[in-house]
């Protein structure tokens, strides 16, 4: 079979089973849900044996250590896996729901009813326990998805996949609500993001490169899950023990991820107070600053910042500063060099912190608070599929909500337009 | 100056102008809408002598005498066109409200607050009104726009963008908030659909080629306005008299919209006392019909309809026909021959209306009314830049709402993540 018909049969598929799921009561979603939990734990070996395969191909894959720890499956990990998807069946099912409604002069009885987008295509490089959070958000959403995963989680995917689809099944839904792209091929994903009648929206989750192929090839919406350039800007009233907490937090918690702090900023009237500060971290934590010229001259132990740092995302142990005159400036550095994902200020100002909250255009604004909080549980969304950096559709972590979009429900009596 | 030097510097300023707009209190932007309408009036004169030139070159454009109507302004339409402006300077504003909001456990407190999109594209093929509607639609959501009109209306667009920007500045706002591309070239869209780090969205208006066009150039995100492919279902159960009105409304009123019925599907029960009602519309309104063989044998007067004719969006007094055994069998039709954009059913069982409701996943879904009613004006949402055929961010009519997105606002008191 050619990977376009491949492709198109996928589509298809997943298109029918969607349309099926129109009419399959909340209760039965949420009991598919937690079928897929129970047949995680009760198959735990058959996905050890799988994930073992993985993990023997890794390093033909130029996977390091830990990366490989990443992929490496555990019967704690599987039982951590079942608990998050339980956790997806417990929340609200967002299908439904009136998000207004109003009478019209005429009689005429309107209603915006959530419906689900419909099918979703989510292609990602992250670890097995995503395939199971994706399978459990799309299907609680009332959304078909087509999961389509990293080469070296091929074999534990595939397995999560039948597994899934057995639970699907058991529950008296179409399997093909979750399929799983059985072949690493790059073709694949070409053709599919060609399927704009039959996929409603793709989500790519991964490294920049994937993301830009996708948002190329796409021709249907992308929820893009972008770079995080995230800022912490020190204002002058700051209080300098929380500056530094919520910095080192922000910063340091976990470097790795899209709302890790990546740049300070520091107001001029503090800088002297608070930049040993920034030194003593840098020394407990092993920190690395890339500096302008006032922060290296007052943080010996800080690097000059080239102006191509300041748009950085590190991802690293590594962040950069730049000393502010003002509110004013620090904000205008935000807007030109950040990624408008999560910018934190820390203040006493009460004016300052509503300044900054209305002129800082982030799909996270934070005051006196951790950029790491930019996160679905933390926020209270419960699970995401993931954080988008759009502005369009959903902004910040994507869940069960953000899967949805609606219709509108006019009944009438019989009204006509004059 | 090239093309790109030219989309960049237009692009350029709509941001500048956007971010400038952030600071600006909701009362300043409506007093900016309302300097738009006294401009219109004061300066009619100018807008008229502009106006002409348009169509004295209409003819050489192809124009026929119904679109040299449709092009043509007078002071009452002038007139019409500030009235318009000012019902949207009355809309409440939707930038700043929260959206919803909770306290979390570790005591942050986290909000969802509408923000606009910010820089709007709008590439459009309608009378010089949209321009003015569009501007003042942008400007109250806290958008900068980038108007981009057909040919055939540039001396009124033009005229109008100065007067609307002298308006604009009038009222203390950036002009660059409001810009019309002063060139009929074409270069000009693609360089400005490849600003995806300047503009926000695109909403193609107009005929399929241009949607099309859009669609296959734009690096931001679309609101499309595609096409209507609409459906009445005369269900078993329905009055007969209502069925009739409602399906002459739907089809009849106007034919040239997207949310005129195409297609009417008659259940077979009542096929031979329903179709002899549409004979009678069809002289009396010089309807074409183009019928499935059951129709055809039951209405002479039809013609025999091609599959194709029921995926085709007329846009003229002509309509497809179809005599089916069930609700199912209607509701299948319209998932595989509709256009997701407007269909109606008219009946006098309630659970056929559910059934109808729920599986016929349209952006607007109307029971016992004309689908002439899905509309920005009729749903209750003001003025409309669109009706949105995507099921992505907006769906159906898109107003001032529509026009924007939100951000997470989250305040704390030194909280970090654990």
């Amino acid at each position: 079979m050619s990977w376009q018909a491949y492709s198109q049969d996928i589509g298809q598929a997943a298109r029918n089973a969607s349309v099926a799921l129109r009419n399959v009561s909340p209760a039965r979603k949420t009991q598919g849900v937690l079928a897929i939990a129970r047949a995680l734990r009760s198959q735990s070996a058959a996905i050890l044996a799988a994930n073992a395969k993985d993990i023997e191909a890794a390093p033909g894959f130029g996977l390091n250590s830990a990366a490989i720890d990443r992929l490496r499956l555990s019967t704690d990990r599987i039982e951590a896996m079942a608990r998050a998807v339980e956790e997806v069946a417990a929340l609200p099912d967002p299908v439904g729901a009136v998000i207004d409604g109003s009478i019209r002069p005429n009689g005429l009885q309107v209603q915006r009813i959530r419906v689900p987008l419909g099918v979703v295509l989510f292609i990602y490089e992250s670890r097995p326990n995503v395939t199971t959070d994706a399978a459990a958000l799309c299907l609680k959403s009332g959304n078909a998805v087509i999961l389509r995963g990293g080469k070296e989680a091929m074999h534990s995917n595939l397995c999560l996949g039948e597994i899934v689809q057995g639970a699907v099944a058991e529950a008296g839904l179409p399997p093909a609500l979750v399929q799983i792209v059985n072949t690493p091929a790059r073709e694949v994903v070409g053709e599919l993001l060609r399927l704009n009648t039959l996929i409603d929206v793709v989500i790519p989750r991964g490294g920049k490169s994937l993301i830009e192929r996708v948002m190329s090839e796409a021709t249907m919406p992308v929820i893009k899950h972008y770079d995080g350039v995230c800022h912490v800007y020190i204002d002058a009233s700051a209080d300098l023990d929380m500056a530094s907490r919520i910095l080192e937090n922000s910063k340091c918690q976990r470097t790795g991820v899209c709302n890790a702090a990546e740049c300070v900023l520091v107001h001029t009237a503090i800088a002297d107070k608070f930049l040993p500060r920034l030194g003593e971290i840098m020394s407990r934590r092993g920190l690395e600053v890339r500096g302008c010229s006032k922060t290296c001259s007052l943080l010996p132990e800080a690097q000059a910042a080239q102006e191509n740092d300041y748009r950085t995302e590190y991802l690293d142990m590594i962040i950069s500063c730049k000393v502010v005159d003002s509110l004013e400036q620090a904000i205008g550095h935000i807007e030109m060099y950040g990624s408008h994902h999560t910018d934190c200020i820390i203040t006493d100002d009460y004016s300052a912190a509503q300044q900054f909250v209305q002129e800082v255009d982030s799909a996270a604004v934070m005051v006196n608070a951790s950029t790491r909080f930019n996160d679905g549980g933390e926020l209270g969304l419960g699970a995401e599929i993931g954080i988008s950096t759009d502005k369009f559709h959903a902004r910040g972590p994507c869940g069960l909500t953000e899967l949805t979009s609606y219709k509108y429900v006019v009944r009438g009596a019989g009204q006509i337009r004059g």
